[in-house]
């Protein structure tokens, strides 16, 4: 026990956890000490918890009230199924492997990302017309969204999509951009929300929507399945460069666009590199959700006002804030685009072999809600579902669902309000698990 | 190259850079298209760049002037330099290995960390004295001290060690909590520096100190190698239940302690848990700077001045903020933390070496300088030396040093004021390369 006794606490260093009443500023009612830092405002305004672990709760409350259910099967959060492919597995595997070696070996990477994989992105992903010098890789877009909006900071105007993927309001509301919510709408004061719903096409009516700062803009969409086409996205663009706003472009589900006319990045936009940031993740790409690798580009014209480059304000927050991905999953991704010889065209063929089996899934879904009679969209480029529930509600349709076909779902109205009144089924089951949803959903869903 | 144009971008999408100056609402003297959105005030707060990436372009501009120069050896950023223990790095090769199979696939973990090792970092690491609903896992340490500042908003006042690591000051400024730099003293508004020196045995004078909300405190510390005694760390936890702040207590050199006397965890003081934050980290243990693995710990007991518990919000920024940190690598930690068998004393036994490889460094580096004449501080309980330059500038000794002797270090200055007159040498190079640099520094360095 020489080394834990070096290395690991000692047995009797610790003290109960009664607390040191005599000292402490004010107690609550049950003798508790409690400081007298006040509590950020902001994390008061938000409402609930958030949506995915909302869900979880809620799954796991069903099972303990029914502990003889039959399995539930999830076309819930949005999570990868299949094993990442052989190709880039070998590549994490040579990654951890090669931190046993002396010459192998590394510690704190550029905060920015390995020189190579930011080339190898810049080249691969977008046909070098960005530079590797704009791509900044991490740990994932979500965690990316909240970055950038540490360094957009308390003072901007946020437009979303309505519905959309809810951290952008969320970290909006938490980095104090937001007033309170507005009980009534369903919506915070002082974000603009652009309705996306079928009577538009799912593309929000840019000429009665008031100017933000910075537009949050989701395509193919998370939840909705819409895909932007390259007119959309380019009337997007000319309305940012004409308001002087920043497009926040996640692109996370480019992997799953099928139609020639669908753009995968913003930056087939005419005019983007002056308005617009994209943010991505491997995610989808290779089944990455758990292993985390995305990548935030910012292009050297985008500008604050005051004329400063935005990029050098990010690569300040990833330098103070961040210390870089995992030295393991950046070799990884490194296999992966590799773009010399068979292994290449390997690790594209396993990639496009996982795609395909999502989407897949897709249209199994979509048919059976078309054959149910259910309202349908998304599934064409995206791996989600949107359900259009003529009027009932989202949520009462998801407990429905759980509690008599015991198949978790998403309901819309966790996305916004533009969300109520739809169901989102995601697409990542297995194929077995997917099927057999199918059947269920048949048995309770009625149009 | 079907999986080309299916899954990447086709080689015709992209345009040219040329903004769209038509539609583009301002533009610069160049032509070059701004967007209107206001820069953070924040951000333009910060004196130039984080310190390490700036200590990283003065090394890169040396060499480009001098091309022919012998190597470089750095006692700068506290970087490890050995491979990854065998135990650990099998636990990491696993855990990447069964991402390639069905039953072994993960996707989307729990945000707060896979349950299994938050219990055994409870368990091992705090002998069961913490919940493991208490830990929340991460991808370091530096990271979550910008997701606890993204909680503490912009109304909280910041107090810190003077020096200290200079993230603590950085995502204050980042944050809104502070005013400008005052340029005279080198310190900015609104932000309470504690005073660290050999003239108070490196522990800030107390009594003297005005109230702050949250103190940062690290020991052992982070540049000063000081370590505090188990009664100045109940000094300070008294001193906050009473004054009602938060400590958030960065235990990352932890691994390093020798003396009996010093604790390695705030949880071994009575009275903490009604008031402390503990940041930890992997990095040290076992060679993670790069793999990335930390935990921060908020006990249930602590709340904020409404009563409303901190876990509640912290939880509510892991959640919406952050997505886990990376599968493949909390399985290696899994392992190196096994507390069954053979396996178990293995990894301990392994991480002890590389803990004393870096210690007979340190001492190493500590002989040099007293020989040398000069004043030494820290080394023992830490893996930096601190050595006083008496009375000269450190940011011109650490250009000598570079000139002169092709040794990189870092200026105390860059810590904070208080590390004027100092600077940091990290005892994590290689042995030779160690040695090596104790003779060249004889050569430029005098007392």
């Amino acid at each position: 026990m020489l080394y834990a006794v070096t290395l690991l606490l000692p047995l009797s260093a610790f003290v109960g956890n009664a607390p040191d009443a005599a000292s402490a500023s004010r107690v609550d009612q049950s003798g508790i000490a409690m400081s007298a830092v006040a509590r950020n405002v902001n994390m008061g305004k938000l409402q609930a918890g958030y949506l995915f672990p909302e869900i979880g709760r809620r799954r796991t409350a069903y099972i303990e009230a029914n502990p003889n259910t039959r399995p539930i099967i999830s076309l819930g959060i949005g999570d990868t199924t299949l094993p990442v492919p052989e190709h880039i597995l070998n590549g994490l595997k040579a990654g951890a492997a090669k931190l046993g070696t002396k010459e192998g070996y590394t510690g704190y990477g550029p905060e920015q990302g390995i020189a190579q994989l930011r080339s190898k992105i810049a080249k691969n992903l977008y046909d070098d017309k960005i530079d590797p010098s704009e791509v900044f890789v991490s740990d994932g877009s979500k965690c990316d969204i909240g970055r950038l909006q540490m360094m957009f900071g308390s003072s901007t105007k946020t437009a979303v999509q309505d519905p959309s993927y809810p951290v952008y309001v969320d970290t909006s509301v938490i980095m104090g951009q937001t007033g309170l919510m507005n009980q009534e709408r369903k919506q915070y004061e002082n974000i603009v929300y652009m309705p996306c719903n079928p009577g538009n096409n799912w593309f929000p009516d840019l000429k009665n929507t008031p100017r933000a700062d910075i537009i949050y803009f989701c395509s193919p969409n998370n939840p909705t399945g819409a895909a932007a086409s390259r007119a959309q996205l380019t009337e997007l663009v000319n309305w940012a460069n004409k308001m002087g706003s920043i497009i926040v472009f996640d692109a996370a589900y480019a992997p799953f666009i099928r139609s020639p006319d669908v753009p995968k990045s913003i930056f087939e936009i005419p005019g983007a590199r002056t308005c617009s940031i994209e943010v991505n993740s491997f995610s989808k790409y290779a089944g990455f959700t758990g292993v985390r690798l995305g990548w935030t580009v910012v292009p050297k014209e985008l500008t604050f006002a005051d004329g400063s480059p935005v990029a050098a304000d990010y690569n300040r927050i990833m330098c103070t804030a961040f210390n870089g991905a995992s030295n393991i999953v950046q070799s990884g991704v490194l296999a992966a685009l590799d773009p010399e010889g068979l292994a290449e065209i390997k690790a594209l063929a396993e990639i496009k072999v996982m795609i395909d089996y999502y989407m897949e899934n897709a249209r199994i879904l979509k048919e059976t809600m078309l054959d149910i009679g259910m309202e349908v969209h998304g599934g064409d480029n995206a791996p989600y579902i949107f359900v259009g529930l003529k009027g009932q509600s989202s949520w009462d349709m998801f407990s429905k669902i759980l509690s008599e076909a015991q198949v978790v779902t998403i309901p819309g109205a966790g996305f916004g309000p533009g969300g109520e009144g739809f169901l989102r089924l995601s697409a990542f089951a297995p194929r077995d698990s997917c099927i057999e949803a199918c059947k269920r959903l048949r048995t309770v869903m009625k149009p």
